[in-house]
């Protein structure tokens, strides 16, 4: 095969991914991201909350994978007009939009706290929690701004 | 609020991500990386293609997220028994677990053409060009293997 119809053909495998008709890919998208969020938050947090054993190894780990997803870049993924006003796919609050600025700025803090977090996560329990208590907050602090209850 | 209260309470909205009831949630997370590998492919393909034009700063960002989305660690997203035989929510082959040193260099594979790309991404088509032909191939060379037709 060609490059030309290799790249086609891997790329129009990829993104084959169950995409809702007439949803705009990127709350799917941008939803994968959370959901990597949670895999690793829950070793976090789960390790923070006593309902599992801290192992440094699990806990550096998923903090380097937390680093890694917030470096995603959101300029992509949060389109106008793809608020839980428009989709009920998604519980983003149409304030993003009003609000983007502070969006943005909430993110960074989000940033800042996962890159704070991976550089104490395998220094032992009490480090990993004073790591965890700020990422948590971050996360609440967008939550509660923007985005919707559950329904 | 205490740090207790903030965390427990962060982590559960984190957490209530709307997991399909009896679904193992490594399933649905793992897609969410493949959904922001799309995120991403979509852009340098469509620019190698010829369907966009090329950006040097769209494409540099493309390839600065595929690197990163590809450093999050795989081991804990790929239980056993989450395979097409068992859910079907999955198009994971179990060939997977039959096979887990090939998945893995094949994901390694994945690694190493995703920071070649992040390489040269923003040095003009032809050099962005030769960095997503040999991830195409990463992708595909995995499907091939490991990934169930679409239904």
């Amino acid at each position: 095969m060609s490059f030309k119809t290799i790249t086609a053909a891997a790329i129009a495998a990829v993104m084959a991914t169950g995409a809702v008709a007439d949803e705009n890919p990127a709350i799917e998208q941008r939803q994968g991201q959370f959901k990597l969020y949670s895999h690793n938050i829950a070793v976090l947090g789960g390790m923070a909350q006593g309902r599992m054993d801290y192992d440094a190894g699990m806990a550096q780990t998923a903090a380097d994978n937390l680093f890694h997803v917030t470096r995603h870049d959101q300029s992509r993924l949060w389109p106008e007009g793809t608020d839980s006003s428009a989709s009920m796919a998604t519980r983003a609050k149409p304030e993003i939009w009003e609000n983007l600025d502070d969006f943005v700025a909430k993110f960074v803090a989000l940033q800042n706290a996962a890159e704070a977090l991976q550089a104490v996560a395998g220094d032992g329990l009490d480090a990993m929690r004073a790591g965890v208590g700020p990422l948590s907050g971050t996360c609440q602090a967008c939550h509660e701004s923007y985005r919707e209850e559950a329904s």
